[in-house]
């Protein structure tokens, strides 16, 4: 598989077209950024950390019945995927309260919900992202009824897969951010990363937070973290 | 039916009890506020309006089978409804772009969408009303699932009653806002108002705004766009 141009630079990672038109390779950065790109950084070992994990979970999640954009690892930071057009709208399954829910409804963080809930914000971050409800998608089509109703499900589904994995480490999955894609022959797969940056874990018997709210914060022992799940998530 | 004490005053009415402990008394005020009450006036005459406005919109709807807090018009600012704990959620509806949906999503206004939308927002005037969805309210505990399903489908038979309403008035239902509340024995009913302070109406030939975002947006004619609704409602 030959890397040919870069297709596209994001925060946390690059995209690069190959030789094969319905592949790309994403590659991981060791850039941290927060609050839509104010804040930024550096979390080093992140990128090899985030690859490496996100494909441990989407090996698990295929195997659980999800479809996902992973093909092939091909070094530490880059990976082969599926070429996807990207669902505008990022996924967030929360089973407790933090962060920016905490925050808009001012309540404390840890409130654990009887049922998960499930929100979408619009990739946009020239508006910062902003929450969006399934008939706002439909109304600025950004999805059709079907995809939001295939993106649901798999979303609970990944929700339940992950929470019962992360249990057996000792770690609590607080809440996540997923993105869907849509590959040449019109599929929604799990796309984008599965990561300290994208889920929220605490450890389960001390409540210390093992992700990317750590550099949010500036609370310290950011790539201590990073390598903490690493280490439970590959067992070494 | 006797007036008693103040039990509220609220930014548009004062809500009163009577010797009827299941009965309050509104009463609408000429006070405009906008921007979570950051920007405060006067629209002359509004009280008036809205109170006979949301009590013929009212009645229309009970008459279609919507059932609603609406009792006996007492005075030409009072009104005599059921007394109900309102549900936290501002509902609502839009048929076509305009307000805050424009500014957060980055569109026009004046989108005609295939399909209304509905959304919710905490009651919370501390928070700024934050925009919420289905899954946050249950969460939350603003409503139960049964709950959320009987005002989404009561909103949107208001939609579809009050759209055909305003177009035999030449005018179209851009967007509303509606509060549910709950009786005594739990049932759910339509509360709160209906008025030019809680829609979008655009006359439908000059595309001309006939409602607070007049106020709002400081265009002149406030008062006169309230009595030009008023006629077309009253039909005088
Ligand atoms: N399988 C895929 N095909 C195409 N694009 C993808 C795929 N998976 C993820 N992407 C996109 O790659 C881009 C780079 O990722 P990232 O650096 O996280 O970007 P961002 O700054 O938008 O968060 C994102 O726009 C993401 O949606
Ligand atoms: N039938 C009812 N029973 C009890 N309260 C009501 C009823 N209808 C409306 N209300 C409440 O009356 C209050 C006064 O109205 P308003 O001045 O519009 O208040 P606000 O400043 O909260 O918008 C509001 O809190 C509204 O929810
Ligand atoms: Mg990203
Ligand atoms: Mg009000």
């Amino acid at each position: 598989m030959e890397k040919k141009e870069q297709l596209y630079e994001g925060k946390a990672k690059k995209v690069f077209a190959t030789d094969d038109a319905n592949l790309v390779i994403v590659d991981y950065k060791d850039d941290a950024t927060a609050f839509n790109g104010e804040k930024k950084g550096t979390i080093t070992g992140k990128g090899v950390i985030n690859n490496v994990m996100s494909n441990h979970m989407f090996q698990l999640l295929e195997q659980q019945g999800v479809p996902t954009h992973f093909v092939e690892q091909l070094s530490e930071r880059e990976t082969l995927v599926k070429k996807v057009s990207i669902v505008p709208l990022e996924v967030i399954i929360r089973n407790i309260s933090a962060g920016s829910f905490a925050k808009r409804f001012g309540v404390e963080e840890g409130i654990v919900f009887d049922e998960p809930t499930i929100e979408f914000s619009y990739k946009n971050d020239e508006l910062g992202d902003p929450l969006m409800n399934a008939y706002h998608a439909i109304a600025l089509k950004a999805a059709t009824r079907e995809e939001i109703e295939t993106i649901k499900a798999m979303a609970f589904k990944v929700n339940e897969v992950m929470k019962q994995y992360f249990d057996t480490l000792n770690v609590i999955l607080v809440d996540f951010k997923l993105e869907f894609g849509k590959t040449a022959d019109g599929k929604i797969v799990l796309a984008d990363e599965i990561s300290p940056d994208t889920c929220r874990l605490w450890d389960k018997t001390t409540k210390e937070k093992l992700d990317k709210d750590r550099f949010r914060r500036d609370m310290g022992g950011v790539e201590e973290a990073y390598q903490e799940i690493m280490k439970r998530v590959m067992g070494k």
